[in-house]
């Protein structure tokens, strides 16, 4: 077991493994097993298994909990962006996980310490991990400090419009009166342009133009949330 | 709320819901509550998609914990035919789930209530509402009583092969020695048969033949899965 990631565990995230086997299980990856069968080793991969569903509660969880006015469609979109391969790979790699997983020697010079699907795959086995060896909450716990952080600061939001992710937004706290008003439209039809504004509880808190007054209160919404990122 | 539906709750499950509201959201399909805009009722739709990831969790660790042999890939397929929507259909009929949804009247007359698809997300938003009024565990005693019992009944396994299952249901209560035996191969190249057999701890089982060593073997435990569930 590398003692400089038991380290980074403890100081980073608390976190101090009751079965150190569980976790060494987690970092390592059938290409080592494959090349080191005389240690009779087991792989990640039933244990990816188990984090990819642990990951896919908490992770629902969390989305219901903080985005209570988000509809099904929308939620099950921004999850999508969130446990997928690409979000979980730089996750891993946040994390250094990259650095002490047991790679073959194939796998190793082929570049799978860098390959997105085995990063990903290994931050699931690890949260497969913490969960057998730990429970539920220390996997939450563990996610709040690497991964909802990110989903508060709007880094998954491009799937979300803008006049809902502004709504989110001022809703945190209490519910608020948000409107759109349309301000003036100029032109002619086939190149009108519709001005529009947004207020929260009759304060005027951003403003946008479109060609449609659809797309004027998106570009509203999107010109309030940069002003409230501000 | 249906007070059949909480009698049959109460009495088949023991199960009380604290909050019936959730109980009551669970059962209100979105056709409803269309038809109902001035009662201001939430659909079933977010509690559908908490539902799907605690019973992707559930069942995923119940796999885990009881096919502690089986490989990922296999796991993997095994829960896809668990979680799917044709199952989980039929687990809302057994449980009558189906006659207590609320449904619009367009919904009703095109045959909402007997439509796969409307059912699996039943079941799902019933247990969401179950996870969020109890626990997990409360979900997973539920799903103890409904689901589990027919994945160790096999109901599943025809997505696991012969040799898999057999393995798993021999080395349910322990480690045991399972050996296949070429018995003998005879015929022309072309239409080459092989006997085989298989034997749990110096004992024979079970016995077939194929046109490959593979398939005799696949056959041999087919065989003796057969005979062990007589």
């Amino acid at each position: 077991m590398d003692q400089r990631l038991l380290k980074e565990l403890k100081e980073t995230y608390h976190l101090v493994f009751h079965n150190e086997a569980l976790l060494e299980q987690a970092f390592t990856h059938s290409s080592y097993v494959n090349e080191h069968r005389y240690l009779q080793l087991s792989d990640n991969e039933r244990l990816e298994f188990l984090g990819d569903a642990v990951l896919e509660l908490l992770v629902s969880q969390f989305l219901y909990r903080n985005f209570p006015k988000v509809p099904e469609g929308k939620l099950t979109k921004l999850r999508a962006a969130i446990v997928c391969e690409d979000s979980l790979s730089k996750f891993a790699k946040e994390c250094h996980f990259d650095q002490y997983v047991l790679l073959g020697k194939g796998e190793e010079h082929s570049g799978g310490r860098t390959r997105p699907a085995l990063l990903c795959d290994l931050f699931e086995a690890f949260l497969g991990a913490l969960y057998l060896d730990h429970d539920l909450v220390a996997v939450d716990q563990f996610l709040a400090k690497v991964v909802f952080p990110k989903i508060i600061a709007g880094a998954f939001s491009h799937e979300m419009d803008h006049k809902t992710r502004l709504q989110e937004v001022l809703q945190r706290s209490g519910d608020v009166a948000i409107e759109y008003q349309l301000l003036r439209e100029e032109g002619p039809a086939h190149e009108r342009k519709f001005w529009t504004e947004v207020s929260c509880n009759g304060e005027k808190i951003g403003e946008g133009y479109g060609k449609s007054k659809k797309l004027a209160e998106q570009a509203a919404a999107a010109n309030a949330l940069r002003r409230l990122e501000k």
